[in-house]
């Protein structure tokens, strides 16, 4: 990916009708009402889920700028661009958009010791133990260690 | 995964302390200002992205209980038990949870033709072409077909 653009010179689509946001090849991500945009970092290679996180129309244009991920953070309120601090840089190698586009896949190569600022890889380090969906009891819900 | 399970067995623990929430093994999904989670459906055998989609505590509670997915509707504020008008069931594999355990994943085998409403096999059907990110001239981003 470049990342030789200025984010003032990258330009979303007007999401004008369904069907071109559909079937449209025009790029129209949809904020929600907090003006954000889901986004999941998948691995290039593996397409193991990494994290997920929220972008707002500032730090998508500067992912399509800089090709690596920078996010919103909402707990601190600001522009994050991950690895700044950390070294846990994500080069973007592609980003795709669903169907109503308003949600975005970025298939990154994670820098530095990993994602998560638990230590872990992913942040997905954890599934749901089956073995304690109670058919009878009640039953609080465990989960497993990857 | 059991499909025998009531979801009244079913119970999710308390959001004690950020240590328990992302060292410890019990399930407790947060659960946004609206009621909903956000649930990323990922083919099973390849981990393909599918879908992005949304849980209130009693649709995540039916996909445990189901093993199947089953979502929250944003747009027709109702339960929506995937597949069940078109086919397209996802049958559930694995279910992972992030370390401040606010998003989902579902490992899934998609039933049916595929998994969107406009008959493509995943939702996320488009990428950005990168070579419309202009470094010099405003200019609109584009989609590709995959």
């Amino acid at each position: 990916m470049s990342a030789s653009a200025s984010i003032d010179t990258i330009q979303f689509a007007t999401r004008d009708s369904k069907d071109s946001i559909e079937n449209g090849l025009a790029f129209a991500p949809k904020f929600d009402e907090n003006g954000l945009i889901p986004a999941i970092a998948l691995d290039h290679a593996t397409n193991e889920p990494l994290m997920v996180a929220y972008m707002n129309e500032t730090s998508l244009k500067m992912t399509l700028a800089l090709g690596e991920a920078v996010y919103w953070s909402r707990s601190r309120s600001e522009i994050w661009h991950k690895g700044k601090t950390s070294g846990e840089y994500q080069v973007v190698k592609e980003i795709r958009t669903d169907c109503d586009q308003d949600a975005i896949i970025l298939k990154v190569v994670q820098l530095g010791g990993g994602c998560c600022h638990t230590k872990n890889p992913t942040c997905f380090y954890r599934k749901v133990d089956m073995a304690t969906i109670a058919s009878e009891e009640t039953a609080p819900v465990a989960l497993l260690k990857l």
